[in-house]
C-alpha cells in the first residue's frame, strides 16, 4: 500500500426499508478534521484525472455505481516513491480510501450509469491548495483503459 | 417553517464529466459539528417513522432518488408547538435540510427507484438519544400516503 492511504472495509446494516451505510465516525483514525463533504459524480465512460492536494486529506466512498481510483507516488521522501495502485470502489466493494496530501489521484467510472464519489474532505476546496493535470500527464494514461 | 429548522438550497457546478454536488462545509450555520456520516437508503414505497434524537442535530441531503420528510415539533416551550411540516428532497429539488434535536421526523420514498439519504450529524449514532415510534404514532399516519 502506498504509505499514508488508508483502505477500510466498511459497514451495510441491511434493513427491509432500506440499508445504513456506514462511511465515516469522528473516532475513527481516518478522520483528520471537518472542511468540507461533496459529491462528485462521475459519467460513464469518463475520467476525471489527474489531481493533487498539497494541503487535503480525502476520504472516498462510492454508493453508487463503480470506480476505478488510481494513486500515483512521486513525494521525494516517501518509502513507496513512484509507485501506482489501483483500487475498484463500488457499493458491492464497499470501502472507504483515505488519500493524504501530496498523492497524485484520479478516477474513471466503470458503470453504465453515472458513478457517484463522496469526498469528506478536512479543509474547505481552496483552488490554491490543489493541481490539476492533463489525462496523458507521465506515462500512465493506460491506467484508464477500460480492461 | 418549524423552530430550529434549516433549509439550503445547494450549489450543484454542472461539468461534463460529472456535476459537483454540494453538501457541507464547516463554515456554513447548519454546521454544528461532526460526529457521524452515513447513507440511508429507502426502497421504494417504503416508509421509515417516526423517529426523534434528543442530542443530535441531523443535516439531510438526498442526491439519489426523491424522498418526502415530514417533521413534527411536540416541544413544550417551542413557538411552533404542534406544527408538522413536510419536505420533499431530490436531485432537483437539491437542498439541505438540518433537524435539530426534539423534533419527530420520517421518511417515505416517492422515487421508482431506491432513493438516498446522506445524514451529516453532529454526534456519533448512540441508541440512547434516539426515540423510535410506530407509523401510527399520533394521528399523522396519513402524511405519508403518496398523493
Amino acid at each position: 500500500m502506498i504509505d499514508g492511504i488508508e483502505l477500510n472495509r466498511l459497514k451495510i446494516i441491511e434493513n427491509k426499508n432500506g440499508n445504513i451505510l456506514h462511511f465515516l465516525k469522528c473516532n475513527e483514525k481516518s478522520y483528520k478534521g471537518f472542511g468540507e463533504v461533496y459529491i462528485s459524480t462521475i459519467k460513464t465512460n469518463s475520467i476525471k484525472a489527474w489531481k493533487k492536494h498539497i494541503k487535503m486529506t480525502c476520504n472516498f466512498i462510492v454508493p453508487i455505481g463503480k470506480i476505478k481510483i488510481v494513486v500515483f507516488d512521486d513525494r521525494k521522501e516517501s518509502p513507496t516513491k513512484s509507485e501506482i495502485q489501483e483500487f475498484i470502489l463500488s457499493p458491492k466493494n464497499y470501502f472507504r480510501l483515505t488519500i493524504p496530501p501530496n498523492i497524485w489521484f484520479g478516477f474513471s467510472s466503470l458503470s453504465v450509469k453515472d458513478s457517484f464519489l463522496i469526498n469528506f474532505a478536512d479543509i474547505v476546496h481552496d483552488p490554491d491548495e490543489k493541481i490539476d493535470k492533463e489525462q496523458n500527464f507521465i506515462d500512465f494514461k493506460n491506467w484508464f483503459k477500460n480492461d
